[in-house]
């Protein structure tokens, strides 16, 4: 018996996101990993076994769940969003690439999910209807210093940029200073966007201009989406705003 | 009666990839518009119209679609991947700016969708797996010389770079070039992912390295992802390469 993995995107966390080929992937498996809050969107099935994690213990989980795929187990990780985007699928090829060579004969799929960014841009109109770029705000994997080159190449070039990871409670100023860097680039006027929890009971999305975002407006699960120069907001009599990057872009020298 | 507009994500063009949300959209929709193709990956329903036009009409669908929402129909624009990822949702907000009074008041929805280069990442590992960013070749509505000024600042903060449009019949020499400048940048192993039509029967997902890689290798349905200098290749025995980009990164001056 030949053992499979597949790395399975949720989506937001509304079942209304969640795709044909994720939903087989999670039915047909025999054992489910995941994060705990994550593997709770999912429906118990009879016979079918579930170990959480802690949200930092990506490595652990690849690991764990490929020795059960070795086994011969048909094994499916869970992912919020999707799967490749700052979650679960690179985790697991990292395990795949320094673990046991019998690892790499195992089949690994890879299901797509609509990740955070998409989903808040959905939600307040098209934020990212030009070029953008999507950036992690978490020094625990590589240095500050790195993150404020990029934020400095992105919001120089005239990228739109989604940030990831903004804040958590051992990284409560790096959220503050990335807005005060990109506060040098672009005018005090441009639209930023703040979105939580979409498709959720608790969903807040939200836009401010940058000169009055504050690092205490994002969370742990708050996705923010930070407009270029280009970025227009479109008041609407009676109904929410909508935020949107033309597709035309004319400005070369920022 | 009021009218709706709703912008709805395909995905990459199988069923599996639809979710349960634009499942609905179109389900309950008077009338669909949309490019030809997209519209014909929708299933025939009874009293529903369908208003096909050309790829690059995009702005006369999006006020043809207005038009018809605020005679009070429900009106659904049917769009490939991700609405909000140069696609029609942005063409939606710039008509709405521009337009009557009166389509500000109305009911605009976009639901998203798993956008190409989603698709083409899962098809391979995690090439995503790190900072990265979109960017459309097209210079139909930008200079070229901004878009190189954004490759280069992308590939010289490290990010990954996910390129849509590479080429198309009018623009053959763009994405030669392209490539070319990244090669000033980024080491001659790179590797460079190639997906095209993901999800459907002439699928093609293909990696090869940077010095390899040539501006024939891509067509209009080709999208491409640009490895970064730690975006690592896993050789597998009697299966395909899986391309991934690790969680930390360590390099601050490339």
């Amino acid at each position: 018996m030949s053992g499979t993995l597949t790395v399975v995107g949720l989506g937001p966390g509304d079942p209304r996101y969640l795709t044909p080929e994720a939903d087989a992937a999670l039915t047909s498996a025999h054992a489910l990993y995941g994060y705990g809050p994550y593997l709770d969107r999912v429906p118990q099935r009879a016979g079918q076994t579930r170990l959480a994690s802690d949200n930092r213990e990506e490595r652990g989980r690849a690991v764990a769940a490929l020795d059960r795929a070795a086994e011969g187990a048909r094994v499916a990780i869970v992912s919020g969003g999707d799967p490749g985007v700052f979650a679960m699928a690179a985790a697991v090829c990292e395990a795949i690439e320094t673990g046991p060579e019998a690892w790499r004969a195992l089949d690994v799929a890879f299901v797509p999910g609509i990740t955070a960014m998409l989903a808040v841009a959905a939600r307040i109109g098209a934020p990212l209807g030009h070029d953008f770029c999507a950036l992690s705000l978490s020094d625990n994997l590589k240095p500050w210093e790195l993150i404020e080159r990029r934020l400095d190449a992105a919001a120089g070039a005239g990228f739109v940029i989604a940030l990831y990871n903004p804040v958590s409670r051992a990284r409560p100023w790096q959220f503050g200073n990335a807005l005060a860097l990109l506060g040098r680039h672009l005018p005090p006027a441009t639209p930023v966007v703040f979105g939580r929890a979409v498709g959720r009971p608790d969903e807040c999305v939200e836009v401010m201009t940058l000169d009055a975002a504050d690092g205490k407006n994002a969370d742990m699960a708050t996705l923010v989406i930070v407009g270029s120069r280009e970025t227009r907001v479109i008041t609407r009599p009676g109904k929410s705003p909508l935020v949107y990057t033309p597709r035309a872009a004319v400005e070369v020298n920022a």
